[in-house]
């Protein structure tokens, strides 16, 4: 039987490893969720800012949540489908295409909420990608996971999972099909859609935590749940996440490229030919990119050291990741706030302040994932990281710079609100230098610890080699 | 020796892979190299088409070759550079940083040709990336490349790779100097930085095609030269095109919910309520990007298709590779054109055109990577596609697809200057029905064929195992 699956999918030849379809995926949907944020219909930016921010962060927030929503569903539904065909890439591109799509009829039903045209549109879309994949990958066997195929009940299984995936656009069905008796309903549907599983989820984890009792599913069932353990690709999570990191450290730039060459005859004329007199003028802007650079740089910088300590993400964790990334997505809009506003302005205090609460949430949220990776830390991180562990002091220090940082310049520009701006520039060129002092730190007591640290601390290279190390520890 | 090694390695217990590292820079790099097409000064579009695009592209094609030198340089000092440190990382970051800054200092250049500033701004940033890492990594022996650790003269590869790292930097000095003296030579002397290696090989490589004579270079040398046939690295080259395609791919998206979210006013008082009147207006603009998507998504099929099938990428078909995908992100900048003049005028024709031209050489660089990748095809593919092989076929017909299409629809919208506009769109359109029926037609082939093509094409996936293939064909 299993000779028999070898030859159908040796038959099958031109299957190939989907390895590079999910990162190409991965790049274009958190493009998509990002670059919405600077997209939002414009406004006047002499408006009040609370006005302004309030209608741009919401729109970007949904926009955020719906992206990644429909991310977190391609990631589940390629766990199953681990092989690709050149049908199954063009189907995908076809998805990718109704994906980035999705926002603008986001766009639409906000702008036009008695309108069912956006709801029809967006469920169209929705339905269509969420069972067209699906579909094809399940009438060829060959495509899917090997313990699907080598399972006694195959066709459990494939219900089951059939049965997970298909809620999703089965909902968005009846929701068009609502929207033209009573649209309320649809909406209700369409929320029930994206927060549901994540809401029970979670009230179920805080009950078991808080109970201590925990519900033993069968081991059959463990696979493709919404459980938060639920292991997510660990890959994926940082080909999405440094694809967030890549476009918001870059949007700032574009701005800068496109605005600020000043033009040879204003020159010649009002600074007398002195390009560096007109340059000046551009300080302000100069100064937040190369401080929205540092702080986005170093916001990745800290998530890759979190994650090189990572051996297993899980479902919740992927789900804080998400959080802040929001966040870190927010960044180009404040900074754009910053410079935008005369210099001493109420509102320049005001999006600096902003500024420090998105860096804030940003470095919080991911001080969680170090935090949830903790609890269980038998199985989500390296041995020598662990709680105790002589890398682990280090992990903390970083992790937690950040949101110190923001809070204090948060405070500080509350008492000295007339110099806020001088003191969020001075943080931000400051903090890459925090990172080699610690850096320093940790080094001048590592040379203390001699032999056992070394053991302990190698090769974080070979993520399969923590037992190996335990051992040789032992044997010496 | 070589245990001494080891522990000096496992005493710097802070080393990483660098593996994300340069997943993170090859985005960023390439959404630098992307994006400035579309932020060029902006002009008035109802100018003279010839004058806009002759400036825009003249600027995007430099900004985007020296993004690309910059990344290639980046890839070589990687290959010496092999594990990271946080610091390393640290000063990645700043580097970017400066990358990014890169064709800011350009456009200053070419707004001001005469003022030195411009110079030294580029000339700095240059100075600044090419030294500051190489410094670092070769004061730390333990974060190189084991062939370089291991090796008997090692100071001799070091001094060899340090000659070849540190020219650019030190002619980048030299420029800025002589643009205190004499500006004009600081220009020839970008040029040289810039064209000279390529140039040089160029004529070296065809003049040993043309002979037919081969130099012999000592097997010492073969590491690190500019050498046409110097292997680069696949994943790099994967990485850096998936993230161009990705952007280019959403770049449309971006305009789209910007600016054709109808007002609610408007539609009010224009179109009696009726949303869907409303947004026939704005018909062409979404057959622009639902065409721009297909066309960019199937070239990155296309491409993905191609190195599926090679197991060694060289500097030449890097460098065919970067032409390539020069073109494709000069694909947004045509696309808005197309829809941005009025239907049926003489400049639609053009850009329309533009745009098939601009599709023609994007696929045929892809078939030239193809066609150079067969002259070595024993190093560089794999067995089941070299000339002869079932898959050359196919692989042949899906790299001629889009090169004939783009020519044929130039040819036919000379004649039919009338209906260019619906012939490019349904050109478009019935592309990727075209690939399916290519993949069915080679199925139809493959059923005939029997046994043989099944050993010969099998797996895919396991690019080490071409002998065994051969091996067990021999065999049976």
């Amino acid at each position: 039987d299993s000779r028999l699956q070898t030859l159908l999918r040796e038959g099958h030849s031109s299957t190939q490893s989907s390895h590079r379809l999910l990162a190409y995926s991965d790049a274009l949907i958190s493009i998509i969720a990002t670059v919405m944020v600077g997209n939002t219909p414009s406004f006047e930016l002499r408006e009040s800012l609370q006005g302004l921010l309030t209608t741009k962060i919401g729109v970007y927030l949904m926009t955020f949540l719906i992206v990644t929503v429909a991310w977190a569903a391609h990631i589940r539904l390629f766990q199953v489908v681990v092989r690709i065909d050149d049908c199954l890439a063009l189907l995908n591109l076809a998805c990718m295409m109704l994906i980035t799509f999705l926002p603008y009829t986001f766009s639409l039903m906000a702008t036009f909420p008695e309108n069912i045209l956006g709801i029809l549109l967006f469920c169209g879309c929705v339905m269509v990608i969420g069972s067209v994949i699906v579909l094809y990958a399940f009438s060829r066997p060959f495509l899917l996971n090997e313990q699907i195929q080598i399972s006694e009940n195959q066709t459990f299984y494939k219900h089951h999972i059939l049965k997970v995936i298909m809620k999703v656009p089965i909902m968005c069905f009846f929701a068009s099909i609502f929207s033209f008796i009573f649209f309320q309903l649809s909406y209700v549907l369409l929320a029930i859609v994206i927060f549901l599983p994540y809401i029970s989820q979670c009230l179920k984890w805080c009950r078991s935590k808080a109970i201590g009792q925990v519900e033993e599913t069968p081991d059959s069932m463990l696979f493709y749940t919404y459980l938060p353990n639920e292991p997510l690709s660990k890959e994926r999570v940082e080909a999405f996440s440094d694809g967030v990191y890549a476009i918001v450290a870059t949007l700032l730039i574009l701005d800068i490229c496109e605005d600020n060459v000043p033009d040879p005859t204003v020159v010649q004329k009002q600074f007398g030919g002195s390009l560096t007199a007109a340059l000046r003028l551009y300080g302000p802007e100069y100064l937040a990119y190369f401080g929205s650079f540092a702080t986005v740089g170093l916001l990745w910088f800290v998530h890759h050291s979190l994650f090189l300590h990572v051996t297993k993400a899980t479902r919740f964790m992927g789900l804080l990741n998400t959080f802040s990334l929001a966040f870190v997505g927010g960044l180009p809009l404040a900074y754009q706030l910053t410079h935008e506003f005369p210099p001493n302005s109420h509102n320049e205090l005001e999006a600096i302040q902003i500024s420090c609460v998105i860096i804030f949430f940003a470095g919080i949220f991911q001080l969680a994932i170090w935090v949830v990776a903790l609890y269980n830390e038998q199985e989500t991180l390296h041995p020598y990281v662990r709680y105790g562990g002589r890398e682990h002091v280090l992990m903390l220090a970083k992790l937690a710079l950040y949101p110190c940082i923001a809070l204090g310049t948060f405070f500080l520009t509350c008492i000295l609100s007339k110099f806020s701006a001088p003191i969020f520039h001075l943080m931000e060129i400051t903090v890459p230098f925090a990172f080699l002092v610690l850096r320093i730190l940790v080094r001048l007591g590592l040379l203390n610890a001699g032999y056992l640290s070394v053991v302990w601390l190698h090769e974080p290279r070979q993520p399969q080699s923590g037992q190996a190390v335990t051992r040789r520890l032992l044997s010496t």
